[in-house]
């Protein structure tokens, strides 16, 4: 994972700003003959493009992936994966008054003491916003297709909105939901804070839960390239998480040994604690993890910074923006699980074996 | 990070199982002429050897740190300067009645599930035991010394311990206490929680603080780059850690962007909810992050658990082990910190002004 | 260097068959602010088009360059950049009846056995056909970018076609000559050799010189990131090169240590065997290779071969070919050479100095 | 392959200097179960040892390899190798005159321009030396005992000693020659020609060949991860190999079409000039190569240089030396080809079948 390449065997390189012509990704380390097709990659898309329902930002991107090499005939040829999704709806008349101006919770100040260029529109030279998970999310498509034949089932939902909770894990209702809610009961209460927050021109935060089923056991090569130092390092890469946890997370720090280890018997754990990981490699149990999502920063309120002339500034940040990240950042967790783990697992067939 | 080796341009790669004759690392990418010494590495390997107080598990070794290449008079060479440290005291004996059978909360069956080898003392083929963070400390040690100069000082210290927490941040206090508690209040009860569990024959979670102060703004490279990324999955690669957080964490999944959102005057951020990273680049503010420590998986209370042939046993566990892992981890992260900064630290060395 | 993708700072990944929609580059680990237009990059991919003159292949491509990412006003964001060219003028009509027979000399066989594909046309899934190379050259237009501030010029041309040698080293003559032969006096026994290779529905071999002036002392990281390893392999990476040289090369096999080595006196070294490198690091000189281009392999002479059924088959290949490869690698051979030279010096400039 | 680091799913990291205390390799990504024994890997050490005939160094090194990690019972863990072997006779005092001096041939001028550190004993730092290249021999011999299954044999012999040249390949000769030549005719003019060298005080080139027979067909990854990218790359990163070529080489410079494509039968290829690889990939055929081998830099004769402060120097080099390097680069040459091979192998086998 350095700058905008990762991956070992199954490698994937994202491009695009979100006020460029254009966003997308080149895939790398393709088995030849699996079936993709760009309906498929719509597919996964469609479920994080802008613009889909009255909870989530109202920027209209058509989103049509392009593929530009390595297919023929609906199967990939073993060469690299070009996808490319044109910008169509960058207004950044919206951002103009915003140019030169440090937005709080942004990533405008840090780019800058990198680049040295100026805030631009859309954030960290474009590239913070969350239209470059486009190329994730294609890429993500593709290695769901590697993994898919082992029974790999990749979900994630939104766990909470501020202070409103989901008990229930109902992947059917989460698939219907607007929100990505998971439980029917706290649907209507998530919507509700939503619709407080866009009301008070501010945000909120909340989680998204990643459930991995299916995956075989045996993945993650120790000791930087464990399962869940992947997962984990991938998690973070997503933009507004700033806490992750697998298993039983946080939680563990309260335990004893007693309480927190996951007993065996002859059918196999008996609780998973662990979270399907232990030593770094996939036991076979379910992959879980909870990713902690900020307030979008991009707040309708007044906030005090500062300009690139270091004087303070009072701004309010127009435009459109989502209120929750979590449903968008939802497919993007799933896309994120997909590449690590089917690069992981593609490991695994090169070492499985190999010795006679 | 695959496998055993990390970094883009510090590079290390580490060796060694617990119970087999040495354990070390491989540094490269290291400028020549660098100030090292065997006492600079070999302090910070004492800051984590085991059988330094009644706290940790009463394993002695003398973990004495032999460099074998990359150093001439005290200075790099460019070269890649090797470390090790033979293993002097692996009392394997104490595992024997546990050979071929799965301990919970180890990475036993997931090795045996990778590696199809049975379970070997010291756990995940002597890979997943603590012991092998020697030689991710001693490149640590190596990894300060190319940050030092720039002022950059990495600590972390045992923030809580059960549910005893540190209320206070007192870092003198936590370099000489031998649980490394930051708080001289709360040192008398973690001390008794650790006791308690000891004397239960049962191990405790913990948490972790890490804080680095001084690192210049603008290192991290997104989107996969990013500092966060990187850092939360060099922290998940420590085994035992089950929850990263970074900034406040978990706690903006309950905030609005009017309250997470760190505003700015002239004299910089008024806070730092954002743990001195945004948008995956350092901001120049302290980097602040909390981990999630597992009980100590090794007890002595009976476990339910299967053997190879999948029948049930029950095992009790016997062996030296910590009740309470962080005062172990603590300077284990750091060293991955470290390394990490260091890495993105020269990244950012050979891009900044390279465009005239 | 895996699969399509290279470079440890400065990396790329390129992307596109022959006869598909498009190819194209990814580029990432640029410096920000780096002036770069889509004239330069234009003006290296008409240096390798094809149509051309009458010694190379007549399709026609416009292979003019858009550019997706990465850029704002003519400089670099430090973001990835990406190129892209499509295709405009596939006649894969061409190929019609070759289809399903491994063509002699390219890469058909060794695709299929690879990738359990049929031999598609273009060779290699399109992978191996020259029309891969585009996304090489734009990327190395923009590593040029990056290494022109130092005084670096990176040349190459058609050191020999058959058996006529250039014997003068003439830059500016070869620059606006159709074969980019260095020597006037050999040019015209060039092209005549061409001449007779087309009209005798054959091809023929040659070498191409490649000259790297202004390279800074201090390239390259041993001992497998030595310069001229990393030069060599990007430059079999170049379809058709068989053999390749630094310095004296060949040469060196017959000499006497006191006749190869560089002596060295008050105005630096004496001679230049060594090509410019030396123990994997460049000297400041120049530097020097010699590759050996094996003639085109399609032919439109009667050839002996088997299909995918195995049986014999005598195939005769039509469509538009051009006669001596040399023209054509020339400007990727200097590509290559300024990616790899660009990302040595970008390593270069993270580690040198670094030690305080 | 970046500073002393390569590989993609077969990784080692070489560390130490000649005149150090140790050299060595690491490995990681190795298969668990694989049988090695120090035997096996000391067989290949003592092939490239000093001071086994008349014709090589007369240093004396027991280099008795020493593994630290990764087996147990003479099978590999599946973690890292971890292999040493430390220098006993490294007498510097040799080189005490020539210290602060540009040896011509050597390193030595290079890395003080990039270290900044004044030539040191061994040259370069001592990773010039080659004794360096005991960890990529006692690496290669793990590499080979992946390969050996599949009934890959890798061998390499001195093809070449000045102008004396084998004209057969017999291997069962090459192996128990001292000089390895493969023409038991050409052998006592060969060892003549090194006496000769050796009585003028002066050094001589030569040329080694490759010779790989049993490489499945498929293996590498185009386009920058072709085969012969990497092989070639490999052979460039060995200190003194000037020239590289694959297959018919430098001689398809001179050839028409119709003479070099390798036509193909019922019964497969009927030449092979390509060498074994087309479009960067194995056809199944003897992969072949050879190497340009400079001259021994190190010769007896009065030599014009320079020292650190940039005044004249006459120098004689004494100490001891291989008149000839060829004999100790074979096993060197057959190292990388083993690394690089057993790669390719375990990517091939990621990918191949994983699309069902």
């Amino acid at each position: 994972m350095f700058g905008s390449f990762m991956g070992q065997i199954l490698r994937i390189a994202t491009f695009g700003e979100s006020h460029g012509p254009a966003v997308g990704v080149v895939i790398d380390g393709l088995p030849a003959g699996l079936a993709i097709d760009e309906t498929l990659i719509q597919r996964d898309l469609d479920r994080r493009r802008p613009g889909t329902s009255p909870y989530v930002t109202q920027r209209k991107e058509a989103d049509t992936a392009q593929i530009l090499s390595g297919l023929a005939d609906g199967r990939t040829l073993g060469t690299p994966l070009c996808v490319v999704v044109h910008n169509t709806d960058a207004r950044s008349k919206d951002y103009g008054e915003l140019l030169g101006v440090f937005r709080p919770g942004h990533a405008d100040f840090a780019y800058h003491a990198k680049y040295g260029a100026p805030p631009q529109p859309g954030g960290g030279a474009g590239r913070s916003s969350g239209r470059e998970t486009v190329g994730r999310v294609a890429a993500g498509a593709v290695a769901r297709a590697i993994l898919a034949p082992l029974g790999v089932v990749i979900r994630a939902c939104t766990a909470a909105v501020g202070q409103v909770r989901a008990a229930r894990l109902d992947w059917d209702f989460a698939a219907q939901d607007p929100l990505r809610c998971p439980d029917p009961d706290a649907a209507p209460a998530m919507a509700e804070r939503i619709a407080q927050a866009r009301a008070e021109g501010d945000s909120v935060g909340g989680l998204v839960r990643l459930v991995v089923s299916g995956a075989p056991a045996g993945l993650g090569d120790p000791v930087f390239g464990k399962l869940d130092a992947r997962l984990g390092g991938a998690m973070f890469s997503i933009g507004g998480v700033k806490g992750v946890e697998i298993g039983a997370g946080f939680a563990v720090a309260q335990r004893s040994g007693g309480q927190n280890n996951d007993a065996m018997d002859e059918n196999g754990f008996r609780g998973n604690n662990a979270g399907g990981v232990l030593g770094g490699i996939s036991t076979g149990q379910e992959i879980t993890m909870l990713l902690a999502v900020k307030p979008t920063p991009s707040i309708g309120r007044p906030q005090q910074t500062i300009g690139l002339d270091g004087q303070p500034r009072l701004i309010q940040i127009k435009g459109r923006h989502d209120p929750c990240l979590c449903p968008r950042i939802a497919p993007v967790a799933e896309a994120m699980a997909a590449l690590v783990l089917a690069d992981a697992y593609l490991a695994q067939r090169a070492l499985a074996g190999a010795a006679r």
